[in-house]
């Protein structure tokens, strides 16, 4: 069966603008990695009326028509109610979820009101999806070749639902008969042009696997979707196309799926039993607000200082006056001495050091972006690396703190 | 006229999970604040025949019918070709917008292709809104007593057109006759439930202004929103309910609209020429990072120490062992000494401390979200705040370093 889905999402805090319409944006998102089109979103509030007529017009124009929301106890929620009456059948109670709804209210020492019964209705010889985080199950329904699935409207209740009931269900009934597999890969140091650049003749004729390119504040990333008869088969597409992806782009790539650069340096950092400590000017606290977002982050990180004065980098980090005033506290040599000093103060086995110009006006006649992050290291040289950044104050710190953890990863990767 | 209005957004992106829908989103909130019922959302794609059917259906059942995406310059816009076809118009070129699309290619030194003509063409007899953030111009059309009004899809200059443009517009057209003006209380201190609870009988009996609660992060929020014939009047009508709600809550207020704690805190220290250093710890650079967020920070902060580790706080905020081996690093003498001691070191009037359990797990035998908050000032006694917080390790940083900005307003304000 060619599938033509639309999805119907039922509830007036979507048309009060309360809510922005995610749920939508989910399932096209399943959908389109299951290969199923969808053509139409449409919101309604909880009026029978209307949603008759939507109903209506989506069983005349697609085959799979899932509808989210409108599921709940209060008289408002009509969805299944309305949906039984255009098919012309009945709702009838569904003991398993009668029995779910009764448990919860014990668990949490609640009286359950009369109307909570309401939720365990379902469409009589409907498949029932069970719902493991609310209350309302879901359902398919088939009628004339067309399925109609209904989801509770909550995200959290109906996410899970879709990806470990509905998804399989699918699949199940022969809708979708192959397997899907994603996989990010993850860079830095590379900007979405350049990279979609490096990557052109593979980009453009793609086929399995699809690839999408994901760009977020200065890191870009690969999403590599193949379509096969078994996961094995799956995988090997996907390790095909990686590899020659990192014939070319391997010295900007640092990790899969859903990791992030302050958990790979955490992670090696750990792994080699090195304690990390650092000196930031521009950052303000950032880079290690960052770090330590990350449980554990104890055993890898001793501490900061945030000298955001030059005083404070006298003073507190032991900049020479000279430096200062010479050079300035944006310069190479400050970025060096910040480094190794907050090392020694700390007692860390590395130290890192930003200081530059966040904005939005110029310092020490400095240019907006111009940053320099120093890396020292116990008994080796301290490497300082230059940057020259653009866009507002904000991504200027948030992209010298990513440079930070990257530049780290590279150095730690290189004594492995 | 009484309004029904619905929202039609047309972009692939969306129907592929790519991007979510937050322009039906924002236009439905502007609206519902005007007084506007939106009754449909409907999402659908670049396709001249399904687009033709879902506009046929909107002028069946609404009177204002605002169109979102599809003005581009590729092939693939469609949406005034397809809106003229059916309204049985033309479409014309706007000079202004053609002026405007030159100019901007002029200005990038970009040679302006050809199919960039394509973006200054509208429906012939339109009401054409100028897009001050892009190339694409807006339109209004008036036919059969029904209004459609074309917008571009890129947030960035869908948002400003509409209030700056497509409202007046509104208003002008005597589409919508009163004044509307919304005011924002902001709380801090006191949760969503207990202000709701303390306002009780004023949020349920509200009528002009209308009192919505918004949430996040540990702040609560009202936004009152007056309807009047003048702005006089509905500013009459926002002072009056504002002065009842804070004879009742006024001591958890601390800003209106789009101020934020951290924005008030540096105001206030930049007002009265003092300078702020903090020692943190649970928070691990939350504290500093947000309020160096704020452009001009160095003039109020003097900078930070991040004491992770017992070895931290002993060498370089000089706390005795003593009180780290008997009380622990997580007391409450800790945290005046850590407040005391980062005042002196960097040499400013105000020391905040944060030190406590972000959790996942117990430290020192002290439960999860047990915080202590302390700050020094010159010449004044040390005040701790203890905290008990409940939630995930990434709440209770962001609580802790909220209540540190709060607690710093108090004393703040305290001294005035």
């Amino acid at each position: 069966m060619s599938l033509n889905a639309e999805i119907i999402s039922v509830g007036s805090e979507l048309l009060l603008g309360q809510i922005c319409n995610t749920n939508a944006q989910f399932l096209s998102k399943e959908l389109a990695m299951l290969g199923v089109n969808v053509y139409h979103h449409t919101a309604v509030g909880d009026n029978p009326t209307r949603m008759k007529t939507i109903f209506e017009q989506a069983s005349d124009r697609s085959n799979l028509i899932i509808c989210t929301g409108g599921l709940g106890p209060t008289q408002d929620d009509v969805t299944k109610e309305t949906l039984a009456q255009i098919l012309n059948t009945e709702l009838t109670t569904n003991e398993v979820a009668l029995h779910n709804i009764t448990t919860f209210f014990k668990r949490a020492n609640r009286i359950m009101t009369e109307n909570n019964r309401k939720q365990a209705l379902v469409i009589e010889g409907s498949h029932v999806f069970a719902n493991n985080h609310g209350m309302a199950p879901g359902m398919a329904y088939k009628h004339n070749d067309k399925l109609y699935i209904l989801l509770p409207g909550p995200p959290k209740e109906l996410q899970p639902m879709f990806l470990d009931e509905v998804k399989p269900y699918l699949q199940k009934q022969g809708i979708i008969s192959h397997f899907i597999l994603s996989r990010v890969l993850r860079f830095y140091g590379i900007g979405e042009s350049q990279l979609e650049t490096d990557l052109h003749d593979i980009i453009e004729n793609q086929n399995n696997p699809s690839i999408a390119t994901l760009a977020s504040s200065g890191e870009v990333a690969l999403r590599l979707t193949a379509k096969a008869e078994t996961e094995q088969e799956a995988n090997r597409i996907l390790d095909q196309k990686e590899k020659i992806i990192l014939e070319r782009t391997g010295k900007y790539f640092y990790g899969y799926d859903a990791t992030s650069l302050p958990l790979e340096v955490s992670k090696l950092l750990e792994q080699n039993n090195l304690q990390l400590a650092c000196a930031e000017s521009l950052t303000g606290g950032l880079f290690s607000q960052l770090l330590t977002q990350i449980s554990g982050a104890g055993s890898i990180f001793n501490g900061g200082i945030i000298s955001y004065t030059n005083e404070v980098k006298e003073q507190v980090l032991h900049i020479p006056r000279e430096i200062l005033t010479s050079e300035g506290a944006i310069s190479s040599i400050c970025a060096e001495k910040m480094a190794e000093h907050v090392r020694e103060i700390m007692d860390a086995d590395i130290g890192i050091s930003f200081t530059g110009v966040a904005g939005p006006s110029k310092s020490e006649d400095k240019e907006v972006g111009t940053v320099f992050i120093g890396i020292s290291i116990k008994d080796q040289e301290t490497v300082i690396y230059p940057l020259n950044l653009i866009g507002s104050r904000d991504s200027i710190r948030k992209n010298t703190a990513n440079y930070g953890f990257y530049y780290l990863l590279k150095h730690l990767k290189k004594g492995e």
